[in-house]
């Protein structure tokens, strides 16, 4: 990238001049799938495979929004949309920042998922569909919470008494039950290596 | 800063371990003010100058939040209060992300930003009172907003039917009215530099 190329709209730093100076495109790594099918592991992984590589990340998961941005919202169908919603905008800001951003949710939703690709542009929105079938993620429970459902403590939960809608066209599809964590990782840094994104 | 140690909590990719990728730290640089008081002006000037310095940079304003996130709320005293809670909650987040991060908001009431002080710690903290008398700021007028309230079209307007809490012991003043733009871009870069930040 050219920085003379690189128009100053209204005198202000733009998203182009942030990725120049990071040297890098930025995007929005979307991970859904099930609970415990392994979202969080990987983009943990992810994120730091690239920050070994130099490149300039952030994560937005649970830990960090359930306890701030979004801790005035619960766990109805219109609570969980609004979640969504406001990690989609944040998550084009932080794309407007030049960061390659990681966002690991449920977000069981077909719809709230296309409302995030539509605040971004195509090569900026990769939805990675992390796949493991209900009766491994309930095996792994790694925060017990389908012990909870079991004991009747939890109620819409996704994919046991609320939908899981699966991506139907993801950009990725990563197989937790039959990929390594490696191979996984793997195969997330080659698609942005290949959209030349990094 | 020596990468060795910096603590790899849980395998993750911790805030010091961005701020050191980008060779300096992060702080949010708070712009508070009447409308007209040169607060967008000036923060967008310093984030020129920081970028310029090859500086990682990012700015929240009324463009991209009330556009993007904070679209369901309107003006009532209670939207604004959540309206700067968001703010706060996602400014934290950037400077999680390692990011130098301007805010300019009117944000008049002392609680509400003494909530976004209370989510970072002393050093990441930084209030930049921008001052202009209110008759500087009306005559000024850049969004015609002061000419609206005159003709009765908009009201809980911030200085005029609606309070604007001065600022107790903010970090920096900037006065509009006798610095200029450059001098106070000046003030705030060398603020930064004095405290190590950058």
């Amino acid at each position: 990238m050219n920085q003379k190329n690189i128009t100053w709209h209204e005198g202000k730093v733009q998203k182009a001049n942030r990725q120049h100076l990071n040297g890098h495109k930025s995007a929005l790594l979307w991970f859904t799938g099930l609970s415990g099918s392994g979202k969080s592991t990987i983009s943990v992984e992810v994120e730091k495979k690239l920050h070994e590589l130099g490149l300039h990340t952030f994560r937005l998961d649970g830990d960090n929004i359930r306890r701030g941005l979004n801790r005035d919202l619960a766990f109805s169908e219109e609570d969980r949309t609004e979640n969504i919603r406001r990690i989609g905008e944040v998550s084009k800001l932080f794309v407007d920042a030049g960061i390659l951003t990681l966002a690991a949710f449920i977000s069981p939703f077909k719809e709230d998922r296309e409302f995030v690709r539509s605040l971004l542009s195509n090569e900026e929105f990769i939805e990675i569909y992390v796949q493991a079938s209900i009766e491994t993620c309930a095996g792994r429970d790694p925060k017990g919470l389908y012990e909870k459902v079991r004991k009747g403590e939890l109620k819409n939960f996704s994919g046991i008494d609320s939908p899981y809608e699966i991506p139907e066209s993801p950009e990725i599809v990563i197989d937790t039950e039959n990929q390594s964590i490696d191979e996984s990782v793997l195969r997330i840094v080659n698609h942005l290596k290949n959209k030349r994104l990094i």
